[in-house]
Protein backbone atom coordinates (compact mmCIF):
# COMPACT_ATOMS: atom_id res chain seq x y z
CA UNK A 1 0.00 0.00 0.00
CA UNK A 2 1.45 3.35 -0.79
CA UNK A 3 1.88 5.34 1.66
CA UNK A 4 1.87 9.75 1.71
CA UNK A 5 5.13 11.43 1.78
CA UNK A 6 6.67 11.50 5.21
CA UNK A 7 5.82 15.09 7.02
CA UNK A 8 8.66 17.09 8.02
CA UNK A 9 8.31 17.47 11.83
CA UNK A 10 7.80 14.58 14.99
CA UNK A 11 3.98 16.00 15.68
CA UNK A 12 2.74 15.59 11.77
CA UNK A 13 4.78 12.19 11.96
CA UNK A 14 3.06 10.94 14.70
CA UNK A 15 -0.67 12.13 13.39
CA UNK A 16 0.08 10.34 10.03
CA UNK A 17 1.79 6.90 11.89
CA UNK A 18 -1.45 6.73 14.16
CA UNK A 19 -3.57 6.63 10.49
CA UNK A 20 -2.59 2.81 10.31
CA UNK A 21 -4.63 2.19 13.17
CA UNK A 22 -8.44 0.46 12.19
CA UNK A 23 -10.75 3.32 12.33
CA UNK A 24 -8.42 6.11 12.82
CA UNK A 25 -9.37 9.00 10.60
CA UNK A 26 -7.25 12.48 10.15
CA UNK A 27 -8.96 14.27 12.57
CA UNK A 28 -8.71 11.12 15.66
CA UNK A 29 -5.29 10.51 14.70
CA UNK A 30 -4.49 14.12 15.61
CA UNK A 31 -7.26 14.25 18.68
CA UNK A 32 -4.95 10.98 19.74
CA UNK A 33 -1.82 12.80 19.36
CA UNK A 34 -2.52 16.01 20.89
CA UNK A 35 -4.11 14.24 23.86
CA UNK A 36 -1.00 11.68 24.24
CA UNK A 37 1.65 14.57 24.25
CA UNK A 38 -0.64 16.98 26.62
CA UNK A 39 -1.92 14.48 28.76
CA UNK A 40 -0.21 10.97 28.67
CA UNK A 41 3.47 10.72 27.86
CA UNK A 42 4.45 7.69 29.97
CA UNK A 43 1.47 5.98 28.19
CA UNK A 44 2.64 7.13 24.85
CA UNK A 45 6.25 5.91 25.27
CA UNK A 46 5.05 2.43 26.78
CA UNK A 47 2.82 2.34 23.77
CA UNK A 48 5.63 2.94 21.35
CA UNK A 49 8.07 0.07 23.27
CA UNK A 50 5.33 -2.23 23.27
CA UNK A 51 4.47 -1.75 19.80
CA UNK A 52 8.53 -2.13 18.79
CA UNK A 53 8.12 -5.66 20.88
CA UNK A 54 5.24 -6.65 19.44
CA UNK A 55 6.28 -6.25 16.17
CA UNK A 56 9.70 -8.20 16.63
CA UNK A 57 8.59 -10.97 18.97
CA UNK A 58 5.08 -12.50 18.27
CA UNK A 59 4.96 -14.93 15.40
CA UNK A 60 2.22 -17.88 14.85
CA UNK A 61 1.70 -20.51 17.13
CA UNK A 62 3.39 -23.72 14.97
CA UNK A 63 0.67 -26.00 16.04
CA UNK A 64 -2.70 -23.80 15.85
CA UNK A 65 -1.67 -21.19 13.81
CA UNK A 66 -2.79 -17.67 16.36
CA UNK A 67 -0.19 -15.05 17.61
CA UNK A 68 1.96 -16.65 19.82
CA UNK A 69 5.68 -15.55 21.19
CA UNK A 70 6.60 -19.20 21.33
CA UNK A 71 6.71 -21.89 18.81
CA UNK A 72 4.05 -23.82 20.48
CA UNK A 73 0.80 -21.20 22.40
CA UNK A 74 0.15 -21.81 25.79
CA UNK A 75 -2.93 -22.73 25.09
CA UNK A 76 -1.97 -25.66 22.67
CA UNK A 77 1.06 -26.36 25.63
CA UNK A 78 -1.94 -26.79 28.05
CA UNK A 79 -1.93 -30.53 29.09
CA UNK A 80 -5.34 -30.11 30.47
CA UNK A 81 -7.02 -29.45 27.38
CA UNK A 82 -8.31 -32.57 25.09
CA UNK A 83 -6.17 -32.68 21.60
CA UNK A 84 -7.97 -34.97 20.11
CA UNK A 85 -10.82 -32.14 20.00
CA UNK A 86 -10.20 -29.23 16.91
CA UNK A 87 -12.18 -25.95 16.97
CA UNK A 88 -11.27 -24.03 13.71
CA UNK A 89 -11.85 -20.25 14.01
CA UNK A 90 -11.36 -17.65 11.55
CA UNK A 91 -9.54 -15.01 14.21
CA UNK A 92 -7.57 -15.58 17.67
CA UNK A 93 -10.77 -12.71 18.59
CA UNK A 94 -12.95 -15.79 17.82
CA UNK A 95 -10.81 -17.90 19.46
CA UNK A 96 -11.06 -15.84 23.16
CA UNK A 97 -14.80 -15.86 22.71
CA UNK A 98 -15.32 -19.58 22.75
CA UNK A 99 -12.97 -19.50 25.26
CA UNK A 100 -14.77 -17.26 27.47
CA UNK A 101 -17.97 -19.33 27.09
CA UNK A 102 -16.36 -21.91 29.17
CA UNK A 103 -17.53 -24.54 26.97
CA UNK A 104 -14.65 -26.35 25.25
CA UNK A 105 -11.33 -27.80 26.54
CA UNK A 106 -9.83 -29.40 23.54
CA UNK A 107 -8.00 -27.15 20.57
CA UNK A 108 -7.29 -24.44 18.36
CA UNK A 109 -6.88 -23.86 14.85
CA UNK A 110 -6.85 -20.05 13.84
CA UNK A 111 -7.39 -19.51 10.09
CA UNK A 112 -6.42 -15.96 10.21
CA UNK A 113 -9.47 -15.26 7.55
CA UNK A 114 -11.85 -17.07 5.56
CA UNK A 115 -12.45 -17.89 1.86
CA UNK A 116 -13.09 -14.95 0.15
CA UNK A 117 -12.04 -15.52 -3.22
CA UNK A 118 -13.08 -12.14 -4.66
CA UNK A 119 -10.62 -10.94 -1.94
CA UNK A 120 -7.81 -12.90 -3.00
CA UNK A 121 -8.04 -15.53 0.25
CA UNK A 122 -8.31 -18.78 -0.96
CA UNK A 123 -6.93 -22.07 0.30
CA UNK A 124 -3.57 -20.75 1.07
CA UNK A 125 -4.56 -17.48 2.81
CA UNK A 126 -5.99 -19.61 5.38
CA UNK A 127 -3.43 -21.88 5.43
CA UNK A 128 -5.55 -25.11 4.36
CA UNK A 129 -2.28 -27.42 4.24
CA UNK A 130 -1.24 -26.33 7.82
CA UNK A 131 -4.91 -27.52 9.29
CA UNK A 132 -3.98 -30.76 7.16
CA UNK A 133 -1.30 -31.73 8.61
CA UNK A 134 -2.51 -30.78 12.58
CA UNK A 135 -5.43 -32.89 11.45
CA UNK A 136 -3.69 -36.14 9.74
CA UNK A 137 -0.26 -36.11 11.01
CA UNK A 138 -0.46 -34.04 14.54
CA UNK A 139 2.37 -32.97 16.59
CA UNK A 140 0.70 -33.76 19.75
CA UNK A 141 0.88 -37.70 19.12
CA UNK A 142 -2.89 -37.76 19.49
CA UNK A 143 -5.70 -38.43 16.46
CA UNK A 144 -7.85 -35.53 16.09
CA UNK A 145 -11.64 -37.63 16.77
CA UNK A 146 -13.71 -34.38 15.86
CA UNK A 147 -13.49 -31.44 14.28
CA UNK A 148 -16.00 -28.40 15.46
CA UNK A 149 -16.53 -25.90 12.91
CA UNK A 150 -16.61 -22.58 14.28
CA UNK A 151 -16.60 -19.98 11.42
CA UNK A 152 -19.02 -17.19 11.40
CA UNK A 153 -22.61 -17.41 9.88
CA UNK A 154 -21.63 -15.12 7.47
CA UNK A 155 -21.53 -15.82 3.58
CA UNK A 156 -17.92 -16.34 3.76
CA UNK A 157 -17.92 -18.00 7.08
CA UNK A 158 -20.64 -20.55 5.98
CA UNK A 159 -18.00 -20.93 2.83
CA UNK A 160 -15.39 -21.78 4.82
CA UNK A 161 -16.78 -24.55 6.89
CA UNK A 162 -18.92 -25.63 3.62
CA UNK A 163 -15.14 -26.38 2.29
CA UNK A 164 -13.33 -27.23 5.35
CA UNK A 165 -16.08 -29.67 5.91
CA UNK A 166 -15.71 -31.23 2.63
CA UNK A 167 -12.42 -32.28 2.21
CA UNK A 168 -12.05 -33.67 5.68
CA UNK A 169 -15.49 -35.56 5.85
CA UNK A 170 -13.72 -37.18 2.27
CA UNK A 171 -11.11 -37.98 4.34
CA UNK A 172 -13.57 -39.86 6.87
CA UNK A 173 -13.17 -37.50 9.89
CA UNK A 174 -16.06 -36.71 12.04
CA UNK A 175 -17.05 -33.10 11.69
CA UNK A 176 -19.23 -30.62 13.48
CA UNK A 177 -20.74 -27.39 12.87
CA UNK A 178 -21.81 -25.32 16.24
CA UNK A 179 -25.28 -24.56 15.91
CA UNK A 180 -27.05 -21.65 14.29
CA UNK A 181 -27.95 -20.74 18.12
CA UNK A 182 -26.51 -17.12 16.35
CA UNK A 183 -28.32 -15.20 14.18
CA UNK A 184 -27.90 -15.05 10.35
CA UNK A 185 -25.21 -12.55 9.04
CA UNK A 186 -23.76 -12.55 13.06
CA UNK A 187 -20.48 -12.46 14.35
CA UNK A 188 -18.92 -14.57 16.88
CA UNK A 189 -16.83 -11.50 18.11
CA UNK A 190 -20.19 -9.99 18.82
CA UNK A 191 -22.58 -11.88 20.27
CA UNK A 192 -23.24 -12.86 24.10
CA UNK A 193 -21.31 -15.97 25.81
CA UNK A 194 -24.64 -17.68 26.77
CA UNK A 195 -25.39 -17.84 23.22
CA UNK A 196 -22.15 -18.96 22.20
CA UNK A 197 -22.29 -21.73 24.90
CA UNK A 198 -25.50 -22.84 23.71
CA UNK A 199 -24.40 -22.93 19.96
CA UNK A 200 -21.18 -24.82 21.38
CA UNK A 201 -23.33 -27.69 22.98
CA UNK A 202 -26.02 -27.56 20.07
CA UNK A 203 -22.80 -28.54 17.64
CA UNK A 204 -23.89 -30.93 15.28
CA UNK A 205 -22.48 -33.58 12.70
CA UNK A 206 -22.37 -32.65 9.19
CA UNK A 207 -25.07 -34.70 7.02
CA UNK B 1 -3.36 7.10 37.41
CA UNK B 2 -2.85 3.81 38.65
CA UNK B 3 -2.00 1.58 36.05
CA UNK B 4 -3.25 -1.90 35.86
CA UNK B 5 -0.25 -5.11 36.36
CA UNK B 6 2.07 -5.08 33.23
CA UNK B 7 0.78 -8.47 31.10
CA UNK B 8 2.66 -11.48 30.95
CA UNK B 9 3.08 -11.88 26.81
CA UNK B 10 3.98 -9.09 24.34
CA UNK B 11 0.51 -9.17 22.58
CA UNK B 12 -1.54 -8.54 26.12
CA UNK B 13 1.35 -5.92 26.81
CA UNK B 14 0.48 -4.30 23.47
CA UNK B 15 -3.52 -4.47 23.83
CA UNK B 16 -3.27 -3.14 27.08
CA UNK B 17 -0.94 -0.46 25.79
CA UNK B 18 -3.13 0.95 23.31
CA UNK B 19 -5.81 1.93 25.82
CA UNK B 20 -3.75 4.91 26.50
CA UNK B 21 -5.66 6.11 23.47
CA UNK B 22 -8.56 8.50 23.90
CA UNK B 23 -11.93 6.50 23.00
CA UNK B 24 -9.83 3.09 22.71
CA UNK B 25 -11.68 0.31 25.10
CA UNK B 26 -10.57 -3.16 25.54
CA UNK B 27 -12.17 -4.53 22.37
CA UNK B 28 -10.92 -1.94 20.02
CA UNK B 29 -7.61 -2.13 21.25
CA UNK B 30 -7.89 -6.23 20.55
CA UNK B 31 -9.10 -5.16 17.36
CA UNK B 32 -6.22 -2.87 16.65
CA UNK B 33 -3.71 -5.30 17.80
CA UNK B 34 -4.58 -7.72 15.87
CA UNK B 35 -4.92 -6.02 12.38
CA UNK B 36 -1.57 -4.40 12.99
CA UNK B 37 0.04 -7.76 13.74
CA UNK B 38 -1.64 -9.27 11.11
CA UNK B 39 -2.15 -6.65 8.07
CA UNK B 40 0.79 -4.04 9.40
CA UNK B 41 3.88 -4.26 11.08
CA UNK B 42 5.22 -1.94 9.05
CA UNK B 43 2.86 0.53 10.07
CA UNK B 44 3.17 -0.33 13.63
CA UNK B 45 6.85 -0.46 13.49
CA UNK B 46 6.30 3.31 12.20
CA UNK B 47 4.05 4.26 14.84
CA UNK B 48 6.23 2.87 17.63
CA UNK B 49 9.29 5.14 16.23
CA UNK B 50 7.17 8.11 15.63
CA UNK B 51 5.14 7.94 19.05
CA UNK B 52 9.21 7.73 20.60
CA UNK B 53 10.38 10.15 18.39
CA UNK B 54 7.58 13.18 19.05
CA UNK B 55 7.33 12.08 22.95
CA UNK B 56 11.48 12.62 22.89
CA UNK B 57 11.06 15.96 20.77
CA UNK B 58 7.74 17.62 21.30
CA UNK B 59 7.90 20.43 23.44
CA UNK B 60 5.82 23.66 23.84
CA UNK B 61 6.66 26.83 21.74
CA UNK B 62 7.97 29.76 23.80
CA UNK B 63 6.12 32.30 22.37
CA UNK B 64 3.19 30.69 21.57
CA UNK B 65 3.11 27.63 24.04
CA UNK B 66 1.65 25.28 21.31
CA UNK B 67 3.24 22.03 20.67
CA UNK B 68 6.49 22.56 19.14
CA UNK B 69 10.49 20.85 18.11
CA UNK B 70 12.27 24.08 17.94
CA UNK B 71 12.27 26.84 20.51
CA UNK B 72 9.89 29.34 18.40
CA UNK B 73 7.66 27.47 16.24
CA UNK B 74 7.22 27.93 12.67
CA UNK B 75 3.82 29.99 12.99
CA UNK B 76 5.53 32.23 15.13
CA UNK B 77 8.68 32.41 12.89
CA UNK B 78 7.03 33.41 10.01
CA UNK B 79 8.04 36.80 9.40
CA UNK B 80 5.09 37.44 7.31
CA UNK B 81 2.51 37.09 10.02
CA UNK B 82 1.46 40.12 12.29
CA UNK B 83 2.81 40.31 15.54
CA UNK B 84 1.02 42.93 16.86
CA UNK B 85 -2.60 41.39 16.91
CA UNK B 86 -2.67 38.13 18.67
CA UNK B 87 -5.23 35.23 18.70
CA UNK B 88 -5.92 33.22 21.74
CA UNK B 89 -6.91 29.78 21.30
CA UNK B 90 -7.41 26.82 23.77
CA UNK B 91 -5.57 24.04 21.69
CA UNK B 92 -3.61 23.59 18.79
CA UNK B 93 -6.52 22.21 16.80
CA UNK B 94 -8.58 25.15 17.34
CA UNK B 95 -5.26 26.63 15.88
CA UNK B 96 -5.76 24.60 12.92
CA UNK B 97 -8.99 25.22 12.54
CA UNK B 98 -8.82 29.61 12.41
CA UNK B 99 -5.58 28.84 10.25
CA UNK B 100 -7.96 26.76 7.76
CA UNK B 101 -10.24 29.93 7.69
CA UNK B 102 -7.47 31.81 6.08
CA UNK B 103 -9.13 35.05 7.97
CA UNK B 104 -6.11 35.38 10.29
CA UNK B 105 -2.77 36.43 9.61
CA UNK B 106 -1.58 37.44 12.89
CA UNK B 107 0.28 35.24 16.16
CA UNK B 108 -1.44 33.28 18.24
CA UNK B 109 -1.12 32.10 21.87
CA UNK B 110 -2.37 28.16 23.24
CA UNK B 111 -3.81 28.19 26.09
CA UNK B 112 -3.16 24.10 26.43
CA UNK B 113 -6.92 23.93 28.07
CA UNK B 114 -9.84 26.34 29.83
CA UNK B 115 -10.03 27.66 33.09
CA UNK B 116 -12.25 25.04 34.67
CA UNK B 117 -12.04 24.96 38.56
CA UNK B 118 -13.68 21.99 39.44
CA UNK B 119 -11.39 19.84 37.35
CA UNK B 120 -8.26 21.98 38.29
CA UNK B 121 -7.29 24.60 35.77
CA UNK B 122 -6.41 27.90 37.27
CA UNK B 123 -5.01 30.80 35.27
CA UNK B 124 -1.61 28.56 36.42
CA UNK B 125 -2.70 25.70 34.16
CA UNK B 126 -3.77 28.08 31.21
CA UNK B 127 -0.17 29.59 31.36
CA UNK B 128 -1.80 33.03 32.31
CA UNK B 129 1.66 34.46 33.44
CA UNK B 130 3.30 33.93 29.73
CA UNK B 131 0.06 35.10 28.17
CA UNK B 132 1.07 38.50 29.77
CA UNK B 133 4.79 38.33 29.45
CA UNK B 134 4.04 38.09 26.00
CA UNK B 135 1.54 40.43 25.74
CA UNK B 136 3.13 42.94 28.10
CA UNK B 137 6.88 42.56 27.00
CA UNK B 138 6.89 40.59 23.44
CA UNK B 139 10.24 38.96 21.88
CA UNK B 140 9.22 39.91 18.59
CA UNK B 141 9.90 43.76 19.17
CA UNK B 142 6.91 44.53 18.16
CA UNK B 143 3.95 45.86 20.69
CA UNK B 144 0.36 43.84 20.84
CA UNK B 145 -2.20 46.55 19.74
CA UNK B 146 -5.10 43.60 19.75
CA UNK B 147 -5.43 40.43 21.46
CA UNK B 148 -8.03 38.30 19.83
CA UNK B 149 -10.47 35.88 21.97
CA UNK B 150 -11.01 32.84 20.17
CA UNK B 151 -11.75 29.66 22.84
CA UNK B 152 -15.16 28.16 22.58
CA UNK B 153 -18.25 29.00 23.33
CA UNK B 154 -19.12 26.57 25.82
CA UNK B 155 -19.35 27.99 29.54
CA UNK B 156 -15.63 27.33 30.46
CA UNK B 157 -15.04 29.28 26.99
CA UNK B 158 -16.80 31.70 27.69
CA UNK B 159 -15.05 31.84 31.59
CA UNK B 160 -11.99 31.84 30.08
CA UNK B 161 -12.71 34.68 27.60
CA UNK B 162 -14.14 36.83 30.22
CA UNK B 163 -11.40 36.50 32.90
CA UNK B 164 -8.41 36.92 30.23
CA UNK B 165 -10.61 40.60 28.37
CA UNK B 166 -11.38 42.01 32.37
CA UNK B 167 -7.25 41.75 33.19
CA UNK B 168 -5.99 42.68 29.83
CA UNK B 169 -9.01 45.77 29.41
CA UNK B 170 -7.60 46.85 33.11
CA UNK B 171 -4.15 46.80 31.82
CA UNK B 172 -5.66 48.92 28.88
CA UNK B 173 -5.43 46.63 25.91
CA UNK B 174 -7.55 46.35 23.03
CA UNK B 175 -9.80 42.85 23.14
CA UNK B 176 -11.74 41.70 21.15
CA UNK B 177 -13.88 38.28 20.76
CA UNK B 178 -14.92 36.36 18.04
CA UNK B 179 -18.44 36.79 16.96
CA UNK B 180 -21.02 34.32 18.29
CA UNK B 181 -21.78 33.10 14.69
CA UNK B 182 -20.83 29.43 16.19
CA UNK B 183 -23.81 27.85 17.84
CA UNK B 184 -24.33 28.55 21.37
CA UNK B 185 -22.59 24.99 23.34
CA UNK B 186 -19.94 24.42 20.20
CA UNK B 187 -16.76 23.87 19.71
CA UNK B 188 -14.54 25.38 17.12
CA UNK B 189 -12.98 22.28 16.44
CA UNK B 190 -16.18 20.65 14.58
CA UNK B 191 -17.59 23.93 13.08
CA UNK B 192 -17.42 24.46 9.49
CA UNK B 193 -14.57 27.16 7.82
CA UNK B 194 -17.27 28.97 6.71
CA UNK B 195 -18.99 29.85 10.04
CA UNK B 196 -15.46 30.20 11.90
CA UNK B 197 -14.41 32.54 9.21
CA UNK B 198 -17.42 34.91 9.37
CA UNK B 199 -16.95 34.70 13.12
CA UNK B 200 -13.65 36.03 12.83
CA UNK B 201 -14.46 39.05 10.72
CA UNK B 202 -17.21 39.60 13.05
CA UNK B 203 -15.16 39.68 16.40
CA UNK B 204 -15.70 42.91 18.14
CA UNK B 205 -14.05 45.09 20.94
CA UNK B 206 -15.06 43.82 23.94
CA UNK B 207 -17.43 46.31 26.40
ZN1 LIG C 1 -1.24 -22.85 19.54
ZN1 LIG D 1 4.83 29.60 18.46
Amino acid sequence: MARPEVPQDALHRLIEALRVLPGVGPKSAQRMAFYLLQHDRNGAAVLAQSLGEAVETVGHCARCNTFSEDQICSTCSDGRRDPSLLCIVETPADQIMVEQTLSFKGNYFVLMGRLSPLDGMGPNEIHFDRLIVRIENPDTGVPVREVVLATNFTSEGEATAHYIGEVLKAKGIKVTRIARGIPVGGELEYVDAGTLARAMMDRRTLG
